[in-house]
């Protein structure tokens, strides 16, 4: 389908892109490019990447489809520095968590060229980071959205669902407000309460002997808070207004659980988790899942 | 190792305790008692017990290990029910998450019976309820916490040590009260947290289209919410003092996340995000297991 994939950030999710294009022979070669030297390297060594490129410019250069996979925050310089090779043919995608900056950023950047940019955020990760654990199986069976804007070209969006559907992902589209105001609710807000309870935990003199009692619920539970802090400190910043308003919501529930706790009111307390419990054991990934794009 | 097992609660904890008793050939026989007589015949009926119990007197009747599984606010009014069974020789546990609480409950009730009675915590569960998910590989390589107090009979200790022990658990032992701080921490806790976000959630009127969007993430963070309402009303009743202490350290840490990111003050973000993912990453299920009695 595609001659070259121009692959910028060859970590965990451009990495595991790379390697999922071409098992699907959706791509013939990946140039790849990584701010770390060493990391370009690697990824070739991987057999992640077939060439290294030595700018961001370079891995576009005869691409007809280019992943960004970069943090969100890199996103406006990277596009920058690419933007001159950028042409109404070229497929351009990024994988960020938050798409409003993504598409500012791009505005920002490619300007008249915007058009050829797709947003999308496949709704996939791990709690690693790296090349080393890139995984062609990272994104079957993953929901993919599309954030196009009223600029974007059709053709491109197109070329977009063809791409994610053929690497086994449910494709979805949505406005990138929409977007952004969903995942802080779903996405971010968990992670900042993880990050908060280890913190809270961490910074308790018996820590390690806290950890040492913890069973598989706190192991679910804490999961996320293993995330990289450099992408979610991007995340949070970017999204922090979604964030702070889903973080007011979260706090009223927990502030009427513990009313009913101090109160004693144990009819209150079984009445809330059971508001809770039937809404979770209601819900399976994939169930509830959005219409797919056709 | 004993004649007869009288099981009381014959739900998911108690019957997989059953069924794993059984298969390691622990006892010979099981005779079980539910509060719900079609409870106790469904357990009959899938080989969980060997006898039903009209009440749970009759069910200790003969026995000489008897396992308490009900819900802890249930645990007073039981053992008073079959306290002029319990003799010095009579091995009597729970399976309760809270142990002051089962501690009081035990001397109320057992009065100069009570060195019978050793708490006991398997760190073992699942978001289902009722006979029909019973496992007996339920407690295989979990972590039980033993929490006797000075009147507590030395040789029924042992035996509940070398009974978990033989179920294929690590068995700890810790006093009532380190024990119910501790998991306010990272258990109690944590849950509250879980019935707070799906409640939020729940609470918005696009709560399912929230719920269309979640990924991997959101299943892993919400799965204890999917916990029973009844135990978790009565763990947080009973620990309540602590669970809040602990929200309150919680608090804190959310607190001071949300103003770096109302600042925009991306290095603290970025350094308390990073101390949270480093104790993360660096835990493992197991690893920092406390000492095992020997």
């Amino acid at each position: 389908m595609f001659e070259q994939l121009g692959l910028i950030g060859c970590g965990l999710m451009g990495g595991s892109f790379a390697l999922a294009c071409k098992r699907a022979g959706l791509v013939k070669r990946v140039v790849g490019y990584s701010k770390s030297p060493s990391t370009t390297e690697r990824a070739r060594q991987l057999g992640v990447i077939d060439v290294e490129a030595p700018s961001a410019l370079l891995a576009v250069a005869g691409a007809d489809v280019v992943l960004l996979a970069v943090p969100v925050a890199a996103t406006e310089a990277t596009l920058k520095a690419i933007r001159h090779l950028v042409t109404p043919t070229t497929l351009i995608m990024d994988v960020g968590s938050t798409k409003q900056d993504v598409v500012q950023a791009a505005r920002d950047a490619l300007r008249e060229r915007v058009g050829s940019f797709v947003p999308a955020h496949p709704i996939a990760g791990r709690e690693v980071a790296g090349v080393e654990h890139a995984d062609a199986q990272l994104y079957q069976g993953a929901q993919v959205i599309l954030t196009p804007t009223e600029r974007t070209l059709t053709a491109q969006l197109q070329r977009a669902r063809a791409l994610w559907s053929a690497l086994g992902c449910r494709v979805s589209s949505m406005a990138p407000e929409a977007h952004d105001a969903a995942f802080a609710a779903v996405s971010h807000l968990p992670h900042l309460l993880a990050f908060a309870l280890m913190g809270a935990i961490q910074s308790q003199p018996d820590a390690e002997r806290l950890l040492a009692l913890a069973g598989p619920g706190f192991r679910d539970f804490t999961r996320i808070a293993a995330g990289d802090p450099a992408l979610w400190r991007d995340v949070l910043l970017a999204n922090r207004e979604q964030v702070l308003a889903q973080s007011q919501q979260f706090a009223a529930a927990l502030d009427m659980l513990q009313q009913a706790m101090r109160a004693g009111d144990g009819q209150l307390l079984h009445d809330l988790i059971t508001l809770a419990s039937t809404a979770r054991a209601r819900w399976r990934l994939g169930d509830y899942a959005l219409p797919t794009d056709s």
